[in-house]
């Protein structure tokens, strides 16, 4: 079975594959809509794309993308982001002097950095950073990366959970073909588009209300389209197929100007 | 006049007060918490922090820190992120072999890199990597910044807007002790607690709808106190003086679990 992620391996991306799927083997992506076209041309069978971190937001090219594009939400991932500090199997951290990584990381690490009184370099993610230090055995450098990039290049975790805050997650989208069947723990995920008017979106919301339906994330991202336009992202709890939710989905599309089903799936707690 | 901004200097921040303030002195902070207490200390009477960018979605930081802390929204600013490539003077485009900058510039001009064939080397600011070229005169390297980069630096623009997406720009919130009086076209932000039940959001949304207030963002953000408790941030038209304001923001009040208003400002459009 074939999965497409972004690219390179070590990443975070890499980590949320082995979370979903057992047996797999993985395609690399360079960016987040070559995944989706992997999934599109059949190269891949799932993808698997990051949708939104809670500490920066949503990932506005992966909601474009699930508009736009002809595949479903087949699942979802949240991964704890848990940075690790490593280095050459024969460092000890008395040896560090540097420490390199993606901005990001460094930035979530910045306190941790701070104790040991080290330059920083920034690299375009963190298991190039990983990479350069095997393939330099750079003795007085570590990187700061996930777990699986110090499997990968065989690299010693000098210290694991170097991150500043530890509420730091990020949410993945599996993406298929076809979305998920109903497993009576479903989320589905829809967006829609409504003009600038008061009220119009709580009119939308009624239907939801009506039937007990509770959502789970409510977004809005101004339209491309035209300036005033709003394009809503929603998660709810339920399959598509479920019969209060298929009349609630028919009601609102009668009052919106454009909806679309982005896919079921069934609801994967963390841990 | 002190304006507190993300530091170095060099960055789409400071193109972000130039934009909104006239005279005025830069203080440089380290980061988004640095700013707030600037402010909150009264070393700068006003800070700049972006709060949504429309690639990559909201600041969770700084929404996280304008709940807790005791400042206002005084005014927005939107920029568009125009990306320019810059090198030393006596350069033309032929002797570039490598641009560096911050990874997301580098990704975001994606497109425009593939043409020119170069390597490219990640910095932790575009401005950093606008000042490697100049403090290192290195002749082969250009770098990808904002355009007041090249003023402070001395570099000779090779090429403006760059990017590949004309739709790339930045939110900032210009934060002081006090919010801004009513000018007539005005906006006004406010963060609200839920329970998370159904029809939860549906009513607390009812007052704004029936007072035709309109809402020009809506953004659902897990609350890090509890499990399935949400925290909503809203925008919508209006001053929190205006007198249908205050009443449905009396009547939210008693609904939800908290509320607080951001602030009152005016709608500055970009351009």
């Amino acid at each position: 079975m074939k999965i497409s992620i972004l690219g390179p391996r070590g990443t975070f991306s890499e980590e949320a594959a082995h979370k979903f799927f057992k047996n797999h083997e993985l395609l690399l992506g360079k960016d987040i809509e070559e995944i989706f076209e992997s999934v599109l041309s059949g190269k891949a069978e799932y993808g698997i794309v990051p949708v939104e971190n809670s500490l920066e937001g949503s990932v506005g090219v992966t909601l474009e993308l699930l508009q736009k594009k002809n595949v479903k939400i087949y699942g979802e991932i949240i991964l704890d982001i848990r940075h690790s500090l490593m280095a050459l199997p024969s460092a000890g951290l008395r040896d560090i002097k540097e420490i390199i990584s993606h901005p990001h990381a460094l930035a979530q690490c910045k306190n941790f950095i701070k104790t040991l009184k080290v330059n920083t370099r920034s690299f375009h993610s963190t298991a190039e950073a990983a990479r350069e230090i095997a393939q330099h055995k750079l003795k007085n450098a570590a990187a700061i990366a996930p777990k699986v990039a110090a499997q990968l290049y065989n690299l010693k975790i000098l210290k694991e959970d170097i991150q500043d805050e530890n509420h730091n997650q990020t949410r993945f989208f599996v993406i298929a073909k076809k979305d998920y069947e109903k497993t009576g723990r479903d989320k589905t995920s829809i967006i829609f588009g409504l003009k600038d008017r008061p009220g119009a979106l709580y009119e939308a919301l009624e239907g939801f209300a009506l039937e007990k339906i509770n959502l789970t994330k409510i977004e809005s991202r101004p339209s491309r389209k035209a300036l005033g336009d709003y394009v809503f992202y929603i998660d709810f709890e339920g399959h598509r197929e479920d019969a209060r939710i298929r009349k609630v989905l028919r009601n609102l599309k009668k009052r919106v100007a454009f909806m679309k089903v982005l896919g079921s799936y069934s609801c994967l707690r963390k841990g």
